[in-house]
């Protein structure tokens, strides 16, 4: 089964475009984790759990478990393995936006799909195709490549005109007309951006699936993003919320108040996927 | 004492611009090593041990150890502190190219600068100084932004066309002139290009810092890219160079063949460095 499959079951089974991002933060836990010495994986374990019957995807960001090095390293496998074993029908997206040359995005591809064993991927473009061919050969893989992303500033770079057009969307065309051949590409797009997710989705074929952050913390619009990106069967789109689900609760009720949050959020979400319908 | 400040006495202590790059690869080690529990860091020590005299830099490619998961980023912590006791005066380089948005990549940063404790890190442009701005705060850190890299196709967007300038001249004029507050931002421009090069450094500040993958196993050419890179005091290049010395050798003499190959290099690119004097 590819990644755009399970995903796709997994939307259906849960009703859901949620993909809560497991990025967990030693500061912000309650104290009755913070004290496991796995506090990491711990966190994780009660987040999903509490969540995992209502979401498409979970999201681990690899930035959140190095900074504790090769135990961080660790809990990030466990949490993987437990997703696995737990949940196998949750596909888990690896959000390491890593990037290289072909020789060394080999290893970084061992990484994500032997050792941690997950379903896709985020990475950079900048270096081109023949670099990311590594990633884009693995055809059962998701791979999602950064496109318009959701911080301040992005349009740095991303916006810059080329012959008239921007340059994310430059990538976004490369990627889904030029680098596609396995139908494995996915796009990142950041849910501050309604205008551009709605052009994206114009301009690419109707079944190009889009990873969205930055509604939350991050201030994205859940009505704007719904209505620019979903696609024709009401589908197409990742949410992907960390903060505002994971820390919804700061002590022992957090269990609770994340999945709570996932509820609101996902009915929410789903009332414009039924408006859209109509 | 900033990278810079410590790249510049280890090239003039070791009369160098050689950097090997710690890319450590069981299939292409000797058995002897191969068989060690922590093969990658007896490697890594015996690479160190032969060169450190030679050398004006140590990168390790986080790719290489990730691949083998938190084992492997031990090995890589390892590493970095085998060169911090025994060889305090050589900067470490991270080659990680990561990229995110900035209260991510704050996190990176630790793991590159509080966990490894390396002197400078590699990093991705795509997302704007916004989101580096963590990693740009390490004033005494050297931050290094992928600009124009060696890999073949690399120029699919780093060479598209902006008003007339390519893209990867604009990311270097922005990270030089615009991202530089800390006088803390170097290139990675590679030798597969001393066009590109001799470009940049025409344009550039004369005391903007290369750093040169490329040379060796990648094809490019040394007297082309010192020609075309140095600046007026012959320096202003960290010429990388990983597979073609450090396994120079393919048994176990590969400690004196990495040596030899790193003696020869040095030779090789110190001549073109007394003819620019001249």
């Amino acid at each position: 089964m590819t990644f755009l499959e399970k995903l796709d079951m997994a939307i259906s089974k849960n009703n859901s475009l949620v993909c809560i991002g497991l990025d967990p933060d030693v500061d912000k836990m309650p104290a009755s984790i913070r004290q496991h010495d796995q506090s990491l994986f711990e966190f994780n374990k009660a987040i999903i759990s509490a969540t995992a019957d209502l979401v498409c995807a979970y999201k681990p960001n690899t930035a959140f478990y190095e900074r504790h090095g090769a135990d961080g390293i660790n809990e990030l496998y466990l949490t993987c393995r437990y997703i696995e074993n737990k949940y196998p029908d949750i596909p888990i997206i690896l959000d390491f936006k890593r990037g290289d040359i072909g020789n060394t995005n080999k290893y970084y591809a061992e990484f994500a799909f032997d050792y941690l064993a997950v379903d896709a991927v985020t990475i950079q473009p900048y270096q081109g195709r023949t670099a990311v061919q590594p990633f884009l050969d693995f055809k059962e893989k998701g791979i999602i490549v950064i496109c318009r992303t959701s911080n301040q500033g992005a349009g740095e770079f991303q916006d810059l005109d080329i012959d008239g057009s921007k340059l994310y969307i430059q990538v976004a065309k490369r990627v889904i007309n030029k680098w596609n051949d396995n139908k494995n590409c996915l796009l990142v797009v950041g849910a501050t951006k309604p205008r551009e997710l709605a052009e994206l989705r114009r301009s690419l074929y109707d079944n190009t699936v889009f990873l969205v952050p930055g509604i939350g913390a991050q201030g994205g619009d859940i009505g704007l993003t719904l209505n620019s990106g979903l696609n024709s069967n009401n589908r197409g789109l990742i949410i992907s919320v960390s903060r505002s689900i994971i820390y919804a609760g700061d002590n022992d009720n957090f269990q609770a108040a994340a999945r709570l949050e996932t509820l609101r959020l996902n009915d929410q979400i789903n009332k414009y996927r039924s408006n859209n319908h109509g």
